[in-house]
């Protein structure tokens, strides 16, 4: 419990309408959209300011109490769900639009705005931000950042990452330092701002970010393609790269996510076939017409059952956000909904594909896949209750699997989602102690309390005391 | 003066053919491409693996001396000129290209690979890796990966960081860790990945490097045009960003540069105009020539004096390669060259250009002006003699004024050349003194004894005790 002297001392910092301690209150902000993990905090607070949110690192370093900073929510590792001993902050009050420089292409925004308010604000300037995370219309800018979110574009136009000029950073000791410019090109001293892309709240927290924009893509074309067979989706995949396509989105929905969608957003999707691939292209109208023309040429070319290009902008809509209602489709089906986001190379997508369904198919599970194939990520969806603790155990067994698989093929435990809790225990067999240990010791030093989000990607001290090597990388024969 | 059992330790380390200590390999060594900086090393050393290097590291934290990793030393901040008691490590030999995968678009290089090597053996399997420094003839990827090397595609396709998928890095403690996978989207754990990137050698020597490619484009365009007057440039930039054309490539001449260029490669420029625009569009060919037509059309509209598309690949190449010849071509007008790399939000390009011509009068200074105009990364270059003090020294004053400008506009000291030892005076005024004091920890921590290229960026310990406060953020009105 912090101590009620630290809380009245919260609430003066933060104001009484910005203290939050109801029993509902700490109720509601107790999980994210990660299942199985749930921590009440002490106290919910909102701080509307940069100084505000160093007053409370402060304190909380005097007071050794946790500090766990929340965007919406939507996370899917726990890096937002409360920790022991600890208050949650609640940035969706800070969603200010700052800026939007059209000469420059950038824009400031405070971390609390909605991805996918950014991204209309931004488009009906002609401009384009193109990180577009599943969660997007609920996201905000701050947790996108944090987790360094990818999303359906990742491919074509990279992760959130790529797009992060400046940051104002509250540190875990409470100091504010702006880091970045507004310089495309900046190599001044240490790279520090990468590193906080993608800290999952435990580096420090974002209270201005500036973001890079791209103009607009003049035209789009989405196309849908089902496929027969699961097999069929590798070959696909080698031959859109063969013809050197870069989609700007290729989504793959396997027979169960089908099915689910189908069942959830009734817009004809066929029910029996076992794959189902939608591809966006854009850019210049006949990059997109050319494109389109290889992708039909290759669909016929394998033998796809059916290809067909959306005729409005109203169907592509409606495609594409049938993809994304994947989760929500599947999370309808059972009472807890275990989305995984292992990835690997794209050339090994085959392998990663038939593993999954075999491991579903051996555990006895209900298991839906879907993904972004260009970069080869997929969202393997255990669908259980996890009041049936044989259920829990049986998922858990799978996805051990289906991330030492990952490993093997040169992969990520996570390509988008972060490790937070509930990847942690796979973090030294991925990255090997050694980079683990380097990860703790850059959050020791920037963090020697350990109060701001503790225990998330992984402890502060090394439990795990048996030597645990990253599998040797390849070696490759010398090109000659 | 490392000791002389020291010494033979590392000569036993890496073989006798493989340590080179001659009066005249040490004074090879002594310096870079960087202007007025040298110092010898007591021996310079060719390691052929990682093992090797990280023996060499292991030794250095026992015998207490430096070690200076060096690519082609093609550097322009004195990132691989050595310090006192140091060895260089020599890595141009370690050039072995692994991998090019063609189904994945990455490819895994040794670090001595020559960066214009890398790009003519992946373009001739119809691949790209844009990053293209001015010195990529002669650079080394290893070199790229220290300093985040940016290059004439920056605008477009990013800097080398954008293309860095996985490192096998050995620590200054000489322990090996392999960071990042071969996956596009990865976030397991903190990206630290990202801080060893442009970290000027001091935080870790790179043994194997991932990168990732893209399709080669399949066709591009050179347009060359002349302009009366330096104002006009600015004009130029902002018409380009309103029509939404990212060129692959906008660069800038001024008189003194032209003047130098032409006296240098003789291919008809004309030495009466202030300025020469060189834009180089890539894409799809239906791309390619709409946004020529909109750049001939913008010319036309600002009343440039010429204007002219290159007819044959030859061509282009000769106005490509005239433009890289900057440097040199400014080189041969005095005895010392400091060419810097400042760099502003394109929108502040028409105040810093003319801030930097009359600045140069002011101190009557000989300066060229040059750089990537779509990234607002400029290259003024000062022509003096190291030899004549006051000339020396009205180039600090002249640089001075240049970089707090940049900062001023919201830019940055250094956009690719790195901070090295050329600028690290000015880093705490570009960061302030607490983001400098947060490297300086990173750097602590994996470098407890200061014995992996010490004293490049910052010092060990703060020596500027007095505050130095970033610039504050601007403030933007909210958008309504």
């Amino acid at each position: 419990m912090i101590s009620a002297a630290a809380l009245q001392e919260l609430r003066a910092i933060v104001g009484r309408d910005n203290f939050l301690d109801s029993d509902a209150d700490k109720l509601l902000y107790s999980y994210d959209a990660t299942p199985m993990l749930r921590q009440q905090p002490d106290a919910v607070l909102i701080p509307r300011s940069a100084e505000t949110v160093s007053k409370i690192m402060r304190l909380a370093n005097e007071a050794r109490f946790a500090v766990v900073p929340r965007g919406s929510g939507s996370g899917l590792s726990g890096g937002s769900v409360p920790v022991k001993d600890s208050v949650v902050l609640l940035f969706p009050p800070m969603k200010t639009i700052l800026e939007i420089d059209e000469e420059n292409f950038t824009t400031t925004v405070e971390p609390g705005v909605i991805t996918a308010t950014l991204q209309k604000e931004v488009e009906a300037r002609g401009l384009f931000y193109p990180p577009d995370p599943g969660s997007a219309t609920i996201s905000t800018i701050g947790g996108n950042v944090a987790e360094n979110a990818g999303g359906l574009r990742g491919l074509k136009y990279g992760v959130t990452k790529n797009y992060v000029l400046a940051l104002d950073v509250v540190l875990p000791s409470g100091e504010l330092v702006s880091i970045g410019t507004r310089s495309i090109k900046d190599v001044q001293g240490l790279n520090l701002k990468d590193v906080f892309i993608g800290s999952e709240g435990a580096l420090g927290i974002f209270t201005k970010i500036t973001l890079r924009l791209l103009p607009k893509p003049d035209a789009s074309k989405v196309i849908l393609i089902y496929v027969e067979s699961l097999s069929m989706v590798g070959a696909f995949v080698s031959e859109i790269a063969r013809a050197r396509i870069v989609p700007a989105m290729f989504e793959f929905l396997d027979h169960t996510t089908i099915r689910a969608v189908e069942g959830y957003a009734h817009i004809g999707l066929p029910t029996t076939i076992d794959a189902l691939l939608l591809i966006e292209l854009d850019g210049h109208p006949a990059v997109v017409e050319d494109d389109a023309a290889k992708v039909f040429e290759i669909a016929k070319k394998l033998g796809a059952s059916f290809i067909k290009a959306a005729e409005t902008d109203a169907e592509a809509a409606r495609l594409k956000q049938a993809r994304k209602s994947a989760f929500s489709a599947l999370a309808r089906l059972k009472p807890t909904t275990i989305l995984e986001d292992a990835s690997v190379p794209r050339s090994a997508l085959p392998e990663m594909l038939e593993m999954v369904q075999h491991e579903a198919k051996r555990q006895n599970l209900l298991v839906g896949n879907f993904g972004h194939l260009g970069d080869g990520n997929l969202h393997p969806t255990c669908l259980i209750s996890e009041r049936d603790k044989t259920d829990v155990h049986r998922s858990e067994l799978f996805f051990e699997k289906v991330f030492e698989m990952a490993i093997a093929l040169g992969g990520t435990i996570t390509g988008e989602h972060g490790t937070g809790l509930a990847k942690k225990r796979f973090l030294d067999m991925a990255a090997g102690n050694a980079q683990v240990e380097l990860m703790r010791q850059f959050k020791a030093t920037l963090d020697p309390n350990n109060v701001l989000n503790p225990t998330k990607m992984f402890d502060a001290a090394t439990f795990f005391k048996s030597k645990c090597e990253r599998r040797a990388p390849q070696s490759f024969p010398p090109i000659t």
